[in-house]
């Protein structure tokens, strides 16, 4: 646990995971040339990947033709707050059994639009921090 | 408002403003070559401009020698959800003029380890979007 001599404790992979098994709501951060785009998006967590679904030709969907994405879900009390960021490999899925698969996840989306496309983030990294929240200490800039 | 035929609807650069102004933990998207990164920051809404704190020598602080950032914050209700949007550039503050307006602030960090930089993001582009929350229709993949 962090303290107040050591207020960012990292969390496990295993916590990580349980946290991202816990909710539904992220925030993925896709690269178009060297400008960064940031979309809220539901997400499931699933068989060790994260999927979400995407209107078929919207920015999201046109963002993900670079693979190389970052998601993150964060989460807060007065005292304390937590992140986990995932960076993975995005693609499209066509094949028939993972799209069951992702049916069995129960992957929602935010709005009752019809989304065509399902994406899956193979994790390539999976990091997550608790931070201990309080006071700036005297030294200011 | 949004309806169940139209369940995305733009903000105004008023109404996201407003909202920028009103809270204070949001996620900061940056690019690394291709890769993107994301990072939960505190910060404050300014004098139409973004404020931030980050550690010295961190990773962070490293990212935003690409000046190109994403920043986004959101919130949801059982009913809705909204999220606001600045792309912008981001520079490493070394003005005492600038310095001081960032005090005045009231900037607050989230944790209470000493940190040294101070970086503002003047936004080139803010986008705000409220959902109107619900299940996906009939027709899935």
């Amino acid at each position: 646990m962090p303290d107040s001599t050591n207020p960012v404790t990292p969390l496990s992979e295993e916590q990580c995971e349980r946290l991202l098994e816990n909710h539904t709501l992220g925030r993925l951060a896709v690269s178009v040339g060297a400008q960064p785009d940031i979309f809220p998006i539901n997400y499931a967590y699933y068989g060790k990947k994260l999927l979400f679904r995407t209107a078929e030709g919207s920015k999201l969907a046109a963002s993900v033709t670079n693979p190389l994405v970052a998601f993150e879900i964060d989460g807060y009390t007065d005292t304390s707050a937590w992140s986990v960021v995932v960076k993975g490999d995005a693609r499209l899925i066509d094949d028939e059994e993972e799209e069951r698969a992702a049916e069995r996840s129960g992957l929602d989306s935010w709005i009752p639009t019809i989304k065509m496309n399902l994406v899956s983030i193979q994790p390539t990294e999976i990091t997550g921090r608790l931070f201990l929240l309080g006071s700036q200490p005297d030294i200011r800039i």
